[in-house]
């Protein structure tokens, strides 16, 4: 048995279990959790403490008496319909007024718009007698919205924890607002005593800085929450923030720019300029008083981990600053192989993953899994089983668990399975540690509307948007061996396709970020991804990509991709007959699978060079295409499972005309992965299902079979050559 | 047995058929077809004589002597990719070279255009060796395209009727321009001597003026077709016109203008203001030199009947200007009841409809009719059945067959059908000369681009386009009592919905004319809807209608629709949870049908008033909302039968406001439809199926119950008052 890499959720209360699993688990440091506390037996026993804090949250009674200080952001009212020339709207309708409040202080003409939105006109013709907004001389017919500035009076995730377990009369929580220097002297003060007073803690895990993802409720429980978005920046707005962002940029951004016609910002829509100046605006903020935070806990002599969740605003690991906060570790919740990707490629010394099943009684979605009913074992293996594909690729340095450890007392089966999971972490991080892996040498770029800035990850956790096939992509990149960066559209137009890619990626639907909207208009990027592939270069597109409409076609890069997809602009082209070619090297081999959940419909051949590899209902769902000296394959959507993944993996060594050395360190079943650890001569091969599997594996000096247990990790040592 | 309103097509050979035939079927007219001709004994045997004409491919000897005054058009090449910086494209390239040529007398530098469709740039850095265009200075990776002006050598008709019969070498027959004077000289002088040649002739039916539809033929077989628009004027195009335009207009008509990046101007999309500008320009002429045709029969004391088919450009019959023709009679080619409709309403004195099957031995798609297998007793019944609802509504004058007369000798059943088929004609044709029949008054607008232009057809047949929704639409409310208009969106934005409109219906998909693309990004156009609906008027949207990206909202009119689509930009919205309502009087006592064919996904309510009433997958099929005072329907898409055509008229009564009074004259049994004609206190009842139907018809006095043998048409004379 193997020891270290994990961080164990300790309990008051229970010293004893605390510790055993600290031995069964091979834990090497001990945690607090949101409302556990830590005992002095568990504080003394030598073991390494992490001490976690949501800081913004952490100063209830100086928040009470500056409520003008709380953070804000902009809302807007639903269209509501002139029936004469007079028209009452309260802009709080429909909003929860637990979490939203207007301020007095903030004087609505400063701050609030009203819009025509039949005419698309803003209109000041209003007055507010503090309930109400009364619109004067409106259009009958015509539909009018307020937008206006509300101060936030619950900070969302105490709101939400409060009410998902009946808290009752418990303290309501606020998150006060930064910018304010007040507010920024007592978090700062309230900081220094929190460490002052915490002598056995080595590590404050800040959870996690300062700005919730937008999370907006609704008055109404049938639909309590309205809008949700992990990336954007609806909550730094305020006061103090317009005002320094007018003086820095000399422009001033109004309530439009936030709440765009009812559409606010989401991460899925490609940003806009203002949407970046904003960002850059807030990111330096962040980054600057963060790195006052991290400065304090070193001042102390501990360590300042950050753990990515709950607050992205400003902190993206992935924006090119990440480093300038000076944090020692990063821990990121995972479900998924991309978010291990996410966290282990960020320039930090530690990279940490915090496993599911969260030690809570039930789940996300309110399924027992602490609880009578709950199967927290297999819950843990199935996520794992999902997780450590990305960790045979990359070196994570720990792995942990949080909530209740108590829980796990009834579940004996859990706490086996961690132990297990905990080994074979392990295990592959012992093989990092001797050396990188072998690794194709075939580099995939992502080309997406915000480039680097979400490498590894859209926008949530894969289950929030289960259909974007970009999610589904990711995660079957985070366990191939392919390099993967993320390129922006603006970046390619300007500058070009950089060197070191060989194959490009895009994909997305018609408007998306991802598939990248209005950026196509723009013919140097078209011009860019062309050249790129006519001098020999790899191109990938799935669902939509490029899709823009204005042009002859459809998709931006349909002469590339060898298809385009019938949006009824083309209903009177008579379209090349699509028969299905089989010997291609992309599907051969491959059994036909399901088509993918996310198939986009419609997309045919342009020309009669096409290769079409798959049809679904007579429409192209898989095609490949020689454009110049460069290839290019379409995927009409993509699922991610062990046959798909396996043909994402032959389209990405097809594009880049490499498919010669596919098969060598390739698991030949699907349902199997493999890498190859050159220093230590060693083959590990993972079974990613849970029946039983048998695969070949090509190695240079010939094919090795293994037959493997369900969820099986096998290593081989390799004879010399 | 009852005569007349029968033309029947008569053929040299079987004089005793044709006599025995046009007694049969009530005959009172004979006409010859293509391919036919008509005997003496025929001609003498005192019944009236139709001829037939194709005027611009009559003159082929005068054609081949004057090649540089052929019909031309512009055509795009593919896309071409350059790979160094000299590229060189063969504009015919991929093009049929029977039908289409270049002319030598045409300047390329004039007329063409060289574009680099990467940047969407125009270069004038290119040269024409008479083979081929060379682009000099091309930019690596960049995609460019020729566009020029072809002579098309091979009228499209005579062509398609040569390859498929296989006529070896027999003569090409070529369409001649009539805006050359020299042309136009031709031509009349040929009709002048045709008509002086024939003396029996009494009715000259153009088959049908002067420019075919587009109809792009390619030079792979397996791809014959490239591109076919019943509607677009891309055959108009050439010197003279260009030259003439350019004056009248004041600006220049480029092949630009015509190509537009290769998407061409289908009828499916959007007119542009140049287009229109084309179009009326055209218009003009055609009416005028066709009403110099109509002139010349006139003198020669025959009528000019016109065939509408083949070349619908300048004709259209319901352009408002139709009457200027002076024609005598329009025959409409029929498979559905829309077509039967687009011709009852044109001001015109005879309205006739060309029956199918037509008396070929194959079908349209090649299909056995006439020949071994074919069954067209069959196809006759079942267009009949479909054309016959149509008839319900509104007086068509007579009726006909085309083609070869013998070929129903083997197909005795064929003969009693059409006698059948003759007998309801006239029965229906009688009810309505006594007086019209009775109407709801419920009055139903369709709005689209093209406004009255395309009033009861989108482009071309239902069987071309099955799935857009608006044809379906047609078809249903072509048996339906709600008298029909159509808006451009352009007038309703200019001028609002106008009086004496109680319903509007928009219905496509995104970008389309017939939901109306960029039309809905003029506010005039969503106020002058909202501020209808909003005052007590109804509105139904079906597919995508009022798309447009850009606002808030997909749909311009979502929160008068009380829906939106889900198209990836409010991925971070949670919706309102949708539950179906059951007892709504649209879908109330309606069996719950199959989804749409053509249904949209992703429409989900935007309020929680918005009652929904029907879902397919989790997505809004049906749902209803109250908007001010008025009402809205959407439906996610449309697909003909009895059941939606039932579904469709309750929507259209509650849109109304008037369901109250739907029962009325109204038959229970959606297999079924009914008539009331007043003036005679006579009701018609159809069973529009081939199983034997019992309905009940609300009348004021009570129910009345028919049952109906298979495709029965009953007639009742109902008691006094």
């Amino acid at each position: 048995m193997t020891r270290g890499g994990f961080t164990l959720p300790g309990e008051a209360g229970y010293e004893r279990l605390t510790l055993d699993l600290c031995k069964k688990w091979g834990a090497d440091c001990i945690r607090d959790s949101d409302g556990t506390q830590l005992s002095e037996d568990i504080l003394t026993s030598g073991i390494p403490i992490y001490s976690t804090l949501c800081l913004v949250r952490s100063v209830n009674a100086w928040a009470k008496r500056n409520m003008d200080k709380l953070q804000r952001n902009f809302l807007i009212t639903q269209p509501v319909l002139a029936e004469a020339s007079t028209l009452r709207i309260d802009p709080l309708a429909g909003f929860f007024r637990e979490q939203f409040a207007l301020t007095p202080s903030d004087d609505p003409k400063t701050y609030w718009q009203v819009y025509d939105r039949t005419t698309g006109m803003l209109t000041e013709d209003w007055g507010w007698d503090g309930t109400y907004v009364t619109v004067y001389n409106a259009a009958p017919g015509h539909l009018y919205t307020v937008s206006f500035l509300a101060t936030r009076i619950w900070e969302e995730i105490s709101m939400y924890n409060h009410i998902t377990n009946g808290w009752g009369d418990r303290e309501h929580l606020m998150a006060v607002e930064p910018r304010y220097p007040e507010a920024q002297a007592e978090l700062l003060r309230f900081l220094e005593a929190w460490c002052q007073s915490r002598p056995r803690t080595s590590v404050v895990r800040f959870t996690s800085l300062f700005y919730n993802f937008a999370w907006f409720w609704g008055a109404d429980e049938a639909r309590r929450t309205l809008f949700a978005d992990w990336g954007s920046y609806d909550f730094t707005v305020n006061p103090v923030s317009l005002a320094e962002f007018e003086k820095e940029y000399g422009y001033r951004m109004t309530a439009e720019d936030f709440v765009n016609g009812g559409l606010y910002r989401p991460t899925h829509n490609p940003p806009t300029k203002k949407q970046r100046d904003w960002m850059a605006f807030t990111g330096r903020f962040v980054r600057e008083f963060g790195r006052k935070c991290v400065d304090v806990a070193h001042r102390y002599g501990k360590k300042a981990y950050v753990f990515y969740d709950d607050s992205w605003i400003g902190l993206e690991p992935w924006n090119g600053r990440f480093a300038e906060f000076g944090f020692d570790g990063l821990i990121k919740c995972v479900f998924n192989a991309f978010e291990a990707r996410l966290c282990a490629g960020v320039p930090v010394p530690v990279h940490e993953l915090r496993l599911h099943p969260y030690l809570f009684p039930t789940g996300l979605t309110g399924e027992p899994t602490f609880a009578r009913g709950g199967h927290p074992e297999e819950d843990a293996r199935r996520y794992w089983l999902r997780v450590r594909r990305a960790l045979l690729r990359v070196k994570i340095d720990r792995i942990g668990l949080g909530g209740y450890l108590h829980l796990t007392e009834a579940f004996p089966a859990f706490q086996e399975e961690i132990a297990h999971i905990a080994e074979e972490f392990r295990a592959l991080r012992a093989l990092h540690e001797g050396g990188a892996p072998w690794e194709s040498g075939v580099r995939v770029a992502v080309l997406q509307s915000w480039g680097s800035l979400r490498t590894w990850n859209c926008a949530g956790h894969m289950h929030e948007h289960p259909d974007l096939p970009l999610n589904h992509l990711y995660e079957a990149l985070a366990g191939l061996p392919f390099p993967l960066t993320c390129l922006s559209l603006d970046e390619v137009a300007q500058n070009g396709v950089p060197e070191g890619v060989d194959v490009l990626l895009n994909a997305g639907r018609e408007g998306d970020a991802w598939s990248g909207g209005d950026g196509w208009k723009d013919g140097r990027l078209t011009a860019a991804v062309q050249a790129f592939t006519a001098r020999g270069g790899g191109l990938i597109g799935v669902g939509e990509p490029s899709a823009v409409r204005g042009g002859g076609r459809f998709f931006a890069l349909a002469d590339v991709l060898g298809v385009d997809r019938e949006v009824g602009r083309t209903n009177c082209v008579v379209k090349w007959p699509a028969r299905e070619q089989t010997n291609h090297f992309i599907t051969g081999g491959l059994p036909v699978g399901a088509p993918f959940h996310n198939h986009v419909g419609g997309v045919y051949p342009v020309s009669a060079a096409t290769q079409v590899l798959r049809l679904v209902g007579g429409d192209v769902a898989v095609a490949a295409n020689a454009f110049g000296r460069g290839r290019a394959v379409y995927l009409s959507g993509f699922t991610v499972n062990g046959e798909n993944t396996a043909l994402l993996r032959r389209a990405v060594r097809w594009a880049a005309g490499r498919e010669a050395e596919d098969a060598l360190w390739s698991a030949e079943n699907p349902a199997c992965e493999c890498a190859y650890f050159p220093k230590q001569n060693r083959l590990v091969v993972l079974n990613n299902t849970s029946k039983a599997q048998t695969t070949a594996v090509r190695t240079p000096q010939g094919e090795l079979y293994c037959r493997l247990e369900p969820r099986a990790m096998a290593q081989l040592t390799l004879g010399k050559r």
